[in-house]
């Protein structure tokens, strides 16, 4: 079967690594840095180069298009270029880097295809320096009020905006250069997995089915400071061990519910946090996250059962935030699945954990993604990486994926 | 029987209370600032206005002396004026009022005492905002090097030193008037509790037998960090929860000691603390104290049977500090103990859970402590509070003592 160079796909892998590098392996490469300039720029003359044109809308996201033999809409691939601080080589970039080199590969190979192609960089999709995350998706698929989003702060500078940021950047172009229905038929999204099943279980092709259903709350005990020293242990009020037993209450609790749900209390932080005193607040937070509502709405019931006085200790909780579950239009996530057992790849179905652009972009074109493992489990860290063997076969995956969408 | 004044009582805690006042019915008097210079003025002139002559030695710790008529060494009381951050008005600075009470009432009632009466000020005996805490007391009893003590460094301002604070109060006098054996014959420090016993059982006067020995020990858990929302849970290596199972093992072992056993985890720490990623290191301390060194034996035997590895997370720990049990003066406690039954006060033998200057001085001379109950327990704070009668009830107590060291 027809395959992308592995050549070439570790040559793009290089070559993009180099902007933001750490010298450890990784890289920081904020939305609309100086690092990220430089890698979109890198992006527009290699797509150039293939023969692409390259137009960015008005919140900088980049397409740039192969045309297509007849007048139809395009089909879309691609992700993001910005990394959190500290970040690896293949979170968001290697979905450009694929999508990239399956168009190279389909232009090079005189692939034909009726549809116009176009590899997309989201802009802001980490939401590292400015949030929130999946920005610029956000706002063009109606998520996101434009206007709140450009007024968002930088976490470091004062007072500089996500707006001016995009100004300077020399990136923004037309609103009318959006991603539209019209304009476009279907979007496909590689990305790594970012956790460790697919690698665990040996699996090439993750033949994503949507995307994972989420709660987070955040927990507040309170009870009454004392000193270490002087207060005896009937009259505490501890919130500290308030929130230890609840902490084991959830783990006992939510542990004989599905084996697919995963949760997680990531956050903790105790006032005023003083090895001599009794801690008189204790707040922590609590993510769940699994592809069945009915699942989630159990952890809710576990939670309310949770009374409202734990050890003397006053509780209370509420909604940090929240999103349903997404799922992908099952006719492209056959395709991808037909495409992955074509080329003989241990494929298995999975949902997505963490959130990404496409789950935004659902909402007005058909879409689905592919996930290739994350050795280790290891993402938005140094230590994030996917053999090249891996990476080309989630390239392959992606071009037979999209090739299927043409003949449609 | 004789009695110091509840008025001049009353208004030495208000003047006291204007110096750092936060407008929040506390103070914020870190040693040596300008409010504690304020506060050290006030304690001169109130102290020469009664005939005491006032020195300070090289840590700036100030001794006001009202003569006896024998030539013999002084008997002293006090404590120290310096609060932590918005702290109360009476840590400390009660002792100081309460033995400046008793002084004036010697010398206004014309009580024939054969030794010298001096009122002493110890330097930093918070530690606040130059660590550590008890820092002159220190120096002077042989426990701190005086060279280092200079060195110790603001926390507020970088490269700005203990030594440069005490050269610039003007307070800095001669290593030759430090409190030695051979001038000084027995110490009694009045304090308030600190903690809830005294208040709840009714008791007016804690005869203190002690200070309780502690230990302190700082624990790590070391998992293994994973996204939230793509980690399934059996491949976890969940730091805070390893901390939970061994914060809970230790209460359920620890509860089953002695019931005098005082036992904290006041602090905790989460790495990377996002509420989207597990937790790969957690750190929290134990603090435990008992006046039984056999208990706090059976303390470290607990914590010697946590495992090396709890939930797939590594656990270590290390002692941050230690101190001994330290048993007072048995004839002075017994004077206090006589002066508070004389006077008809609700009294209670005690071990104080905090350290004290006393601690570090019984190792040069006999000494003993006061203790006046603490309403709600409350310490370290601007709700501490004790009704000016309890205090007057502390300060006749101590003025007893002193007379009665007298004629010893």
């Amino acid at each position: 079967m027809l395959s992308c160079s592995l050549e070439r796909l570790s040559e793009k892998i290089k070559t993009f690594s180099k902007f933001g590098d750490t010298g450890n392996g990784g890289v920081t490469r904020f939305s609309l840095s100086e690092a990220a300039l430089l890698a979109r720029n890198e992006f527009k003359k290699k797509m150039e180069a293939i023969g692409a044109a390259v137009v960015t809308d008005d919140m900088a996201n980049m397409y740039a298009t192969i045309p297509g033999t007849e007048d139809l809409p395009a089909i879309i691939s691609g992700s993001h270029l910005d990394s959190v601080r500290q970040g690896g080589n293949y979170d968001g970039v290697l979905g450009v880097l694929a999508a990239m080199e399956a168009a190279e590969t389909i232009v090079k190979e005189q692939i034909p295809h009726r549809h116009p192609i176009t590899v997309v960089v989201w802009t802001n999709e980490e939401g590292a320096r400015f949030e929130p995350a999946m920005m610029s998706s956000g706002v063009i698929c109606g998520k996101f009020d434009k206007a709140e989003m450009l007024a968002s702060e930088a976490k470091d500078i004062l007072g500089y905006t996500f707006g001016e940021a995009l100004e300077k950047s020399g990136f923004m172009g037309k609103e009318e250069n959006r991603m539209t229905p019209a304009k476009h038929a279907a979007l496909v999204e590689l990305h790594i997995e970012q956790g460790p099943v697919l690698e665990t279980e040996g699996i090439d092709i993750g033949v994503v089915e949507g995307v994972c259903g989420m709660i987070n709350y955040e927990f507040t005990f309170t009870g009454q400071a004392g000193h270490a020293g002087t207060t005896p242990m009937k009259y505490r009020k501890d919130a500290l061990y308030a929130a230890v037993k609840a902490i084991q209450y959830l783990h006992d609790e939510l542990d004989r519910l599905d084996s697919k749900l995963v949760y997680t209390t990531g956050k903790i932080s105790a006032h005023p946090n003083i090895h001599t005193i009794i801690p008189d607040e204790v707040k922590f937070t609590l993510d769940a996250r699994h592809q069945d509502p009915k699942v989630l709405e159990q952890v809710l019931e576990i939670m309310k059962k949770i009374p409202g006085e734990v050890e003397k200790c006053q509780v209370s909780y509420e909604e940090a935030w929240s999103r349903n579950t997404v799922s992908f239009t099952s006719e492209l996530v056959d395709y991808v699945e037909k495409s992955a057992k074509e080329y003989g790849y241990f494929n298995q179905r999975i949902y997505s954990g963490p959130g990404h652009d496409a789950q935004f972009v659902i909402d007005i074109i058909p879409t689905t993604m592919i996930f290739v493992p994350s050795v280790g489990g290891h993402s938005h860290c140094e230590l994030e990486y996917t053999p090249a063997e891996n990476c080309l076969k989630g390239a392959n995956v992606l071009m037979q994926t999209l090739l299927s969408i043409d003949q449609q």
